[in-house]
């Protein structure tokens, strides 16, 4: 069983390429959301219910929108959906947009992945460098097949998530796949300022990619996108910063 | 300058207790969420404009209540209110309730530290393990002010953000600090199934926290909690499974 879905909603052109793809692996379930969701990271929904409604959008694919995040609809599918059934792998998106470097961190897609990889289940976000509705996903599709078809040959042993990023470019332009570390960078904000009808301000947020990689580093996947890889880094969700637990001892006896 | 926030929102008691003890050293600004966010994790607010109103509830402390989500909350506090000025420290909190193991995946009240932490700025989320509103935050400040002093004597030289959980009892039972790792564990939901008064079937998340942690093990948060320490467990945001770099290096010939 292969579990699906994404952050920018059940009807976005990315999942229904996913699931082109993924259905040729063996039975496939979409839970995704009923509207778009990024930027909605880890969030869950506590305050209040959440709907499932059962939908007829992928021919012969069971497929449910939900009116929580990305990371609810994965909760219900495990523990509403799927209660006794094994799910081989979960996949999620693909990304209208990047999620390389410390968008791992915000984006909805990826922790979707994430929270099916705490249940110790094989995770894959995949994401496009195009944050177009009408993206062409035609040659991400090739990569993706040979991902998911090394991930189901080969399961994953301790790490349970990869985060895959696509440059976009025609197929002949991709120069392969390169297993990277997450690119080190931050997004530098520039809220947009205004007043709304009824005279109140507003900021909205807005703001570009910065890279801090020293452009020689090609161990990054910052590096690899910019030079036509496909970028997997294998991530998780243990945020120990070890290397300061021994310094930090004195804080006991302060 | 401190900059303090929380995720559950400006007028929950804890942001009162942390205020209390922050103020102590030096000047503070403060900008919260004007209603609950637990569970919010990273999510930002892209798809529509934020609001922030200046507010007159700690005496004598700028205080904003804002629209948006913890990390919003950071990001104008950063961009809009504190443009040109440097911010020293970072405090979210005081959490009703533990942010202890994986929680820290889910916690709006962490990710606005971590936020703060990507922009450099040394960070401190603060959890009391008691979800109640009435919470009792003495015994909690008292360590909450030792850590404060040690970090402003002691900035922080590559890990920029501390995960602090204090133990629900009288400040004699508690132990002393103990600098941890995150504790293995997760969340096994039970939604709570009903239906609404249109007749349509909801979802409601429920569920208990478990430990992956052999009781044993005395180095992670969840052993230190549950032995009265206080818990601190130097974080941060690079979310690489480095062991698994070299094993997958197979999947860019495949």
């Amino acid at each position: 069983m292969i579990l699906i879905t994404n952050d920018d909603g059940i009807v976005a052109p990315g999942i229904k390429a996913l699931v082109d793809v993924a259905r040729k692996f063996g039975e496939v379930l979409v839970v995704a959301p009923d509207s778009p969701q990024s930027g909605q990271g880890h969030a869950i929904t506590l305050n209040q219910p959440l709907k499932l409604r059962k939908v007829n959008i992928f021919q012969g694919i069971d497929a449910y929108e939900c009116s929580g995040t990305p990371v609810d609809c994965v909760k219900l599918a495990k523990n509403v959906l799927l209660k006794n059934k094994k799910i081989d792998l979960c996949l999620s998106g693909i990304n209208h947009g990047a999620n390389a470097s410390i968008n791992i961190i915000y984006s909805g897609t990826m922790s979707a992945a994430m929270e099916a990889s705490i249940e110790n289940i094989d995770s894959i976000g995949f994401s496009l460098l195009d944050y177009s509705f009408d993206a062409d996903f035609e040659a991400a599709k090739v990569y993706i097949e040979k991902i998911i078809r090394y991930t189901l040959e080969n399961p994953m042993q301790h790490c349970k998530l990869l985060n895959v990023n696509i440059p976009a470019c025609p197929l002949e332009e991709i120069k392969g796949i390169k297993i990277c570390r997450q690119g080190n960078g931050t997004w530098v904000e520039e809220f947009q300022e205004g007043t709304d009808p009824r005279g109140e301000k507003y900021y909205w947020l807005t703001g570009k990619f910065v890279s801090f990689e020293d452009p020689a580093n090609e161990d990054n996947d910052i590096w690899a996108l910019h030079h036509k890889y496909v970028a997997v880094v294998p991530s998780g969700h243990d945020l120990t910063f070890y290397p300061e637990i021994d310094n930090l001892k004195k804080l006991e006896k302060f």
